[in-house]
C-alpha cells in the first residue's frame, strides 16, 4: 500500500530537514480547534492575546528536560512517545494555576529539540497537549503561542494563564491551627510508576496494573475542576503536590508558620495498591505515597468546621509550630510501611 | 583579605553544590526590588498573580540556548556574562508585547542549567534580567515566578504577559496599499556584533565602537516605548524585527496580503556606520541591515497621511500584492551595498 510507506517516511522526517516555517506549519493545525476560537489573538502574531474578565491574570511557568524529568527510552524497555511528553507538559502546568484556585485559560509553549528529532515526534507532542486540556477539563484553556529552536536535548517548557473567577488567590500561607489538611487522589502512584520505569524489569512484562502506574507517571492528571471548588468552598491554603506530600507539605508549614501532622491510618490506604509495584521495585509503598512527586494533586487546608469538597481526603491536621511535618508526631524519614502496618 | 577571598570562593561555588531551595534563596532577592511589589502575588507560590486592567492579557514565550543564541566563549575571546544573557532575555520577551501595542507587566523565567554551572553566573543573570526591565523603561514589570531545572546546556526561557491599556492589539495583518512602511532604531547592528564575535579577530583589540556593535548583539535595546506610542497613533500593522528586515516585512507582507517595497535610499544611512565593521568582517553592511535580526526594533505600517512618531523612520511604502518584499523593485538577495552605494 503506497499509503502505508508515505506514512513511514512521513514518520522519518526529522526537524532539521524542514526550514523554519515548515514545523510551525505542521503544528499550528494540531492545536487550535474550536477552543483557541474563543482566544481575542491565537498562535501566529508577536504575541498572543488572552480575555482576563478578572482583571488579574495568574501566571506560572515548568519545565521538562529529557534524561530529567522524562526519558525517550526508560530501562525497563519503555518509549516516551511524544504525546505522553506533551500530556505531561498541559497537566502540570494547569496544576499550578489549579492550586491557586484558579482556572487555566492559555498555554504558550517553548520547544527546543535536537535536529535529529522526528517530526511525527513533535506533532505528537502536539495532540498530547490538547488531550489533555481536553481530557483534563481544562476546557477554557488554548494553546495560543509558542517557541521552536534547536538545541542538545529536548526542553519543554510552558507557561500558563489562569482566572481567578473573582475569587482571591489560594495561597500556601493560610493554613492556621486547627485546619485539617486533605489531599486529592491517591499520591504515590506517579512515583511506583517512575520505579517501575527505571527499573530494569521489562515494561511489556509488566501486569496491566502495574502499566496502568507508569501510566499515572507519564500522563499525570490534576484534579482541574477542585482547585476552584475548594476556593469557593473557603479553603485556608493549597499547593500542588509536585515533589511529594511531606515536602510539599513542608511548605505549606513553613509559608503558614504552622506545624502539620499526617495521619498514617488515612495514608496506608493510598500505599496499599502499591504494593504488588514495592514488591517487584524493592521498595516501601508508603515511602512512595510521603515521599512520591509528580501526582500533581492538591494538598490544601481547610477550617475545622468545613465540609470537605467531593474529591479531598482528610491526611492530617495542622498545629501551632514553627514549619514542621511530622507523621504520627514522628520524623517523617524515620516511618514506612513496616512500621504502619508491617 | 578575607573577604576577598570568600568571593573568590563563592564565585566558583557551582549550582550542582547546593541543594533545590539554595539556588532560589540566592536568585528571589536580587529579582524583587520596589517593582514587584505593586504585583498582587510574586515569586515563591504555585503560581503569581498579576494586574490585568484592561480585561484582557496579552502573553508570549521566548527561548534562548547556548550556542544556538548565545555563546559561554566566543571565537574571538569574548564571554558572555549571565548579565548579558539575563538582559537579552528581559529585552526579547518584552519586544513581543511592545510590537502588540502594549506594555509589559511580568515575565517568569525558566532556567535550564548543567551542574556546573558557576552560581555567580546565573546571580548575574538575575541582575541582568533586573537591570534590562529598569534600562529599557519596563517599569510596570517584574519577575514574578521561575523554575529551575538541570540538563546538558544552558537554556533560558521567558515568557511574558502585557496590557494593551484599552487599545486594540496591533497585528501583523493590518497593512494596506499606501502604507508607509517604518522602522525604529538602526537596523543591522546586532547581525554586526554578531559577525564580530562569531570572527576569529581578538574581541579585546577591537576598537571601542565595534564592541559597541558587539554589546547590540549581546544586550538590545528594544524601544518599549515606542508600541504603545505607534498604537496610539493608529499604526495598522507592526512586528518586532528579531529575525531581519527583509524576513520579517515579509511575514507582515504575507498576513496582511500586500507587497512592500523598501527603499535602499533610506537604508544606507543604517547601513554607512557599519562600513569599519563590515570591512574587518568581509561583510556587505547593507546585507546587514536587509538581512541581520536580533536588532528586536519595531517595523511598522502606517496610513499614508498619519505622522510618524518620533523614533520611527520611514524605509518604504506597501503596495497591492501577494505578500513579497522588494528593495527598489528587485529581488531582495540580489541587492547589496555594491549595487547601490559602491
Amino acid at each position: 500500500m503506497p499509503g502505508s510507506v508515505l506514512e513511514q517516511v512521513a514518520g522519518r522526517l526529522t526537524v532539521a530537514e524542514l526550514d523554519e516555517q515548515g514545523l510551525p506549519q505542521r503544528i499550528f493545525p494540531r492545536l487550535g480547534g474550536t477552543r483557541a476560537g474563543a482566544v481575542p489573538v491565537g498562535p501566529g502574531d508577536d504575541a498572543a492575546v488572552v480575555a482576563a474578565p478578572d482583571g488579574r491574570t495568574v501566571v506560572s511557568i515548568d519545565t521538562l528536560v529529557q534524561d530529567q524529568d522524562f526519558r525517550l527510552l526508560w530501562p525497563g524497555g519503555h518509549r516516551s512517545t511524544g504525546f505522553d511528553v506533551g500530556w505531561k507538559c498541559a497537566a502540570q502546568n494547569p496544576s499550578d494555576i489549579n492550586a491557586m484556585g484558579a482556572e487555566a485559560t492559555s498555554l504558550v509553549v517553548s520547544l527546543t529539540l535536537p535536529g535529529a528529532t522526528e517530526v511525527a515526534w513533535v506533532e505528537d507532542l502536539a495532540d498530547g497537549l490538547c488531550a489533555a486540556l481536553d481530557g483534563l477539563g481544562a476546557a477554557r484553556c488554548a494553546v495560543v503561542g509558542g517557541d521552536l529552536g534547536k538545541g542538545p536535548a529536548v526542553v519543554v517548557t510552558a507557561a500558563v494563564t489562569g482566572d481567578l473567577g473573582g475569587r482571591a488567590p489560594v495561597l500556601r500561607s493560610g493554613a492556621r491551627a486547627g485546619d485539617v489538611l486533605a489531599v486529592t487522589g491517591s499520591p504515590g502512584r506517579a512515583a511506583a510508576g517512575l520505579a517501575l520505569l527505571e527499573g530494569r524489569h521489562p515494561y511489556a512484562d509488566l501486569p496491566g496494573p502495574l502499566k496502568e502506574l507508569a501510566a499515572a507517571q507519564a500522563r499525570p492528571v490534576p484534579p482541574l475542576a477542585l482547585g476552584p471548588a475548594a476556593a469557593a468552598a473557603g479553603v485556608h491554603a493549597m499547593l500542588d503536590v509536585s515533589d511529594g506530600l511531606v515536602r510539599d507539605a513542608g511548605r505549606l508549614a513553613r509559608a503558614s508558620g504552622v506545624t502539620v501532622d499526617l495521619d498514617p491510618s488515612a495514608l496506608l490506604p493510598f500505599a496499599r495498591p502499591l504494593r504488588a509495584a514495592a514488591d517487584l521495585a524493592g521498595a516501601d509503598p508508603l515511602a512512595w505515597v510521603l515521599g512520591g512527586g509528580e501526582d500533581h494533586g492538591l494538598l490544601a487546608a481547610f477550617g475545622p468546621g468545613a465540609a470537605l469538597p467531593d474529591g479531598f481526603t482528610a491526611v492530617g491536621r495542622v498545629y501551632d509550630g514553627a514549619g514542621k511535618v511530622t507523621v504520627a508526631d514522628a520524623e517523617p524519614g524515620t516511618v514506612g510501611w513496616d512500621h504502619f502496618a508491617g
